[in-house]
């Protein structure tokens, strides 16, 4: 293969010696591994802005030790100054990506820190705004491991499995969410075989998901998204794992465009549709799909990028969703990192944050 | 709009007086609508062969054209040796495009006419080569046109009409098969709005039906083939058109890659899907779908054609058909020049060729 295996890389480390974030420059992906170190609070927002770390819990990832970064060279013994100067930073690294939800949870979080603690000293605020970071990267890894697990024991081995866009390692801090099972499979041998969209007009799955995979040595097939129907009709595929954006109380989930799609076939063809969600994506205060926004992308991601050449002819119109609306009733199981959801989702996403309420 | 509209120009146009065929050069679509004119049997072999004239009845009439105005040079009055120069330069044309059956049709079809004319002069038997080939084409035209009626008898004005690959003028004669009822609708002023998916990897529906119905002055939308569900939900489709490839005697039907998809979407939705389906495309000897061989091509049209960077890593495999089976059950009519069938179609086809058989 050539290129080293994505597990031993890390999506975003910090190397706290030399103050720096060391990170995977995605937009060069797949044709090389580049490693990008990101030493000032402007790198890493640009970072996050041309999408050289993308991925919801990356992007908080990054932002939680940009942050860490950027306090640790603020130097003042005052915290009010301190916190003054925090905030700045914090407000600046938030407008890399206006619609990032993880991005400003994190940097909430990372707030938190210092807004809970005014009575300790800078040095030791920035000694907890390092907890912090490192907290939010070890809980994700926890997150995607044991959503995972989860996935692993609802498939056997051998079996062949399709997923949608890029819910990966290279998403998050490790394993990813709707690859997790495949690769903590993969690492017990279980040999499947992976069915890849290609997921325009972003082509995450070609580019990434085919990628990422591929260098950990599991078997890849890449297809476009209009050849679903025929491996799936073709008896290839056995299960299929996607990731998600939000999912709304009922169980009806917003994710990459075509998700939709995938989980119409996949009822149609009997194959059961598995949605991997980490607990900070379900949101009890929105009732049902109808409810989630979908963002509209410029024309030109349709017509020009990539090309060579424009591919279609000037003044037609072009509709380019970001998401759409997966129904509840197409949705086999939700599996979080507190358990596996199925239907009523109404009843069992409520018993899910019971657990986790429990457990914190 | 600038460019002309497509119903202004012949697709495949017979100019016998300079002994030329002029065709539009469907290489150059959509950036530019230019004209070729093809005076040798090599450049028309070329033409077919480059697929600057594509479709199936496209290629059948430039076929048969293209081997009248080679019969008209040959110099000779012994019908041995003009029908040996005949078989020759058909044979050669034949090798042009090895897969397209039409290509084969047309070219027996005018064998039929040497053959079955021994006692006639060259000069006579120039002749009614000459009216086959024209008729042929004019055949085309009334069957276009007829499906056109019978399609357009489905819809009301207004409605939001989705199809996929390009089934239209510039594939035919004049008017197309799935895109005839929209210009025929279009002419009498019923303002549909249509949706086309843009058919990776080849890219047909983006770079084809995109701009001939845009340059007729229909409202059209582009989008990505895993957009297809998002606009049905949106309820912005009303009836979905296709052509085919191939239609079995139970009614499944072999068409571009990606509409089973659109049907299967479809029938989620509760949108009718019409098959346009002239006869010569029904194969009552093929009982079902699982005997139409599908054709598979090469992974390059996936990872690097139009690109300008390959957009998946090396190494990988790829699943490229190019044709996929719909199934009968999906299917609300399909719609032929002798009729609209619906299921049970084993009976509904029959009747069709009934009707056929009736008319000649």
């Amino acid at each position: 293969m050539g290129e080293k295996n994505i597990l031993s890389y890390e999506t975003v480390r910090l190397d706290d010696e030399n103050n720096q974030l060391v990170i995977i420059d995605q937009t060069r992906l797949p044709r090389e591994t580049k490693l990008l170190s990101l030493k000032t609070l402007k790198e890493v927002w640009t970072a996050i802005y041309l999408l050289q770390v993308r991925g919801a819990p990356a992007i908080g990832i990054a932002a939680a030790m940009g942050i860490y970064l950027e306090a640790k060279r603020i130097e003042t013994n005052n915290y009010d100054e301190f916190y003054k100067k925090f905030k700045e930073a914090k407000e600046y690294l938030a407008s890399a990506r206006p619609t990032a939800v993880n991005l400003f949870w994190a940097l909430n979080r990372m707030e938190d820190v210092v807004k809970n603690n005014p009575d300790k000293s800078i040095e030791e605020i920035k000694k907890l705004l390092y907890e912090e970071a490192v907290a939010i990267k070890e809980e994700d890894i926890w997150v995607c491991k044991t959503i995972g697990e989860y996935g692993l024991s609802l498939i056997k081995p051998g079996m062949g499995i399709l997923t949608h866009c890029n819910a990966g390692q290279i998403a998050t801090a490790k394993y990813g969410t709707a690859l997790a099972p495949i690769y903590l499979g993969h690492e017990k041998g279980y040999n499947f075989r992976v069915f890849v969209d290609e997921t325009r007009p972003l082509l995450q799955g070609a580019r990434l998901t085919a990628y990422e995979l591929h260098s950990a040595g599991v078997d890849v097939t890449l297809i476009c998204d209009n050849m679903v129907s025929i491996v799936m009709k073709n008896g290839w595929v056995q299960a299929v794992f996607v990731g998600c954006d939000r999912v709304a109380a009922n169980g009806d989930v917003a994710n990459k465009i075509g998700t939709s799609v995938v989980a119409i076939l996949a009822k149609r063809y009997n194959i059961p549709f598995y949605v991997c969600a980490p607990t900070s994506t379900i949101d009890m205060e929105c009732s049902n799909g109808d409810d989630i926004h979908i963002e509209e992308r410029k024309a030109e991601e349709v017509t020009e990028m990539w090309y060579k050449d424009r591919m279609a002819p000037k003044g037609i119109k072009v509709y380019n969703p970001a998401f759409d609306i997966t129904d509840n009733d197409l949705i086999t199981a939700i599996i979080t990192e507190y358990g596996i959801a199925k239907a009523p989702y109404g009843e069992s996403l409520k018993e899910i944050f019971t657990k986790k309420s429990a457990d914190q």
